[in-house]
């Protein structure tokens, strides 16, 4: 059985950990439920397993759960922050309730989260995962002040996308192989490649939002309804002239923006393009330091996650 | 010197500790300066530093400021939750900045609490502080379900009041006595001592509401336009007839509710004696385990303490 299959199983196994030992308290059973049962890939908690998979401690399941429940958190706390009525194809926690019942089951999850954490007992891994924590939290603040702010520079957008999703990625995997007591260059050679293969991620989400959704056959725009400048609309405005200019601002924060023209701008100005190889320069990175991992299973996941994310299609 | 006098001075050092070392992230130290600025009467800390004083260790005035850091994450969220205008006498942040800034800017301060905890490393105070913020959590989230719920019982009332404001005391009280290395009896009295405390204080928080207030020489009713059922109203609606029942309920939630109508009807149903009876029975409480403790200064301290909860009159 390759590793890949391995891990699968095994993300059923975090699953149930979360059902069965955390889902318990009646008040919020109710609200818990209905989050953890909308799914989602579980990219961070397998990024996770695949990692501590070198040396495989008793507190492997729980350490993923963590990781998953710190993601959850964030997510129910952006949908209140972005005001989305939806989630994983499902209506959001605010939606449903309020943005009050957001804020709290949000915090919920958190402080679940960290109550599991101390329960290993690793001072390394509480450091990381408190760090990583403040880290995801500061990422969003930037990306609010963001918002309609078209003097951003190239540097601040990488710093939202680290901050954002490269830094989970990243302690993920640094947490998984502090764990497997691996040794420093594991550790290391882990936590970069998952970092790049974070920001991957969250070069091919902005992508997303500007490409032809298969279902409506549209791009969806959100981003840019939300006047969210991401990195499509960063390289076109870079790209534009004064008339451009006007004609993409017209568009940031537009809830009834014209999505041909808004489309046949931002290609033509490569916003696209440029964003596409900003990802492949991503992939590559994720794959550098894959190959310096010398656990052949491990390094050959790596490299299978750094090819599915570049090819993402939703 | 007494003990009272060299707390207020450590209170100083606290406050030093929170501006010069944690205010130095510029992308938020506005909204961070601001809400730390607002001053507030640091009940928390101050229990934390009578507790830890047993046995003086150096990172008492860093546990004192994660202590104020967990209450100020968990005021800034509470606003978002209540929908409030003030903080403090100052603008809130959701009202200064946005609620997505309050849901951020309050994950960004738990974290920051949980990375100075770790620093701490001692495995008890973790346990603590963990499982004290995902009961404040759970606090909230019964309150939420609360609202305008008139088959509440007292059990709930005390379990909102416990969890919302004496949890956060009883771990102020238990993590300072743990970190000046002390026994368990005074772990336990102290702690026993502060839970009662806190639930004191918040019942005298929700009688402050129900009373003349001395600059507007009115109630403001907050719990009462916003739907919440806290103690006045429980014991008045205990005692009221079915058409007594019916003018209650037309008050709750009510924004725009007559003081006067409502103050007559809540006293002559004996919602505020009742709701005094059961402060009284906290504070008796509350000195019952301060005498237990046999450091002479903290017991004092402690009774001082209750004596100004049951005597506050803002």
């Amino acid at each position: 059985m390759d590793i890949n299959t391995n891990i699968t199983k095994e993300l059923k196994l975090v699953d149930n950990f979360i059902k069965k030992d955390l889902i318990k308290e009646k008040t919020i059973s109710g609200l818990y439920k209905y989050i953890f049962n909308s799914g989602g890939k579980k990219i961070r908690a397998r990024l996770n397993l695949i990692s501590s998979s070198a040396n495989k401690h008793k507190d492997r399941y729980k350490l993923a759960s963590i990781i998953e429940l710190l993601h959850t958190a964030t997510l129910v706390h952006d949908d209140v922050v972005d005001n989305s009525p939806t989630r994983r194809g499902a209506k959001s926690v605010n939606n449903l309730w309020t943005n009050s019942h957001g804020v709290l089951i949000g915090d919920y999850i958190y402080s679940k989260a960290f109550i599991l954490m101390v329960e290993i007992e690793n001072m390394k891994i509480l450091e990381e995962l408190a760090a990583a924590t403040n880290d995801i939290s500061q990422g969003e603040l930037i990306q609010l002040d963001a918002i309609k702010n078209l003097d951003i520079s190239l540097n601040k957008l990488k710093k939202i996308s680290y901050f954002k999703t490269g830094r989970l990625f990243e302690a993920a995997a640094r947490t998984g192989a502090i764990l497997a007591k691996s040794n420093n260059s594991y550790i290391n050679n882990m936590s970069a490649s998952a970092k790049n293969l974070g920001i991957l991620f969250q070069i091919r989400d902005d992508l997303l939002d500007y490409s032809i959704n298969l279902k409506t056959g549209k791009p969806s725009y959100q981003d840019l309804r939300e006047g969210k400048v991401t990195y499509p609309f960063f390289f076109a405005y870079k790209n534009a002239n004064k008339k451009e200019q006007k004609q993409l601002r017209n568009l940031l924060g537009n809830k009834k923006l014209n999505q041909i023209n808004a489309s046949q701008l931002i290609s033509r100005l490569d916003g696209i393009n440029k964003t596409n190889e900003l990802a492949k320069k991503y992939h590559q990175e994720t794959i550098k330091y894959a190959k310096k991992i010398n656990k052949l299973g491990i390094k050959q996941e790596m490299i299978e996650l750094a090819n599915i994310a570049i090819n993402r299609d939703k």
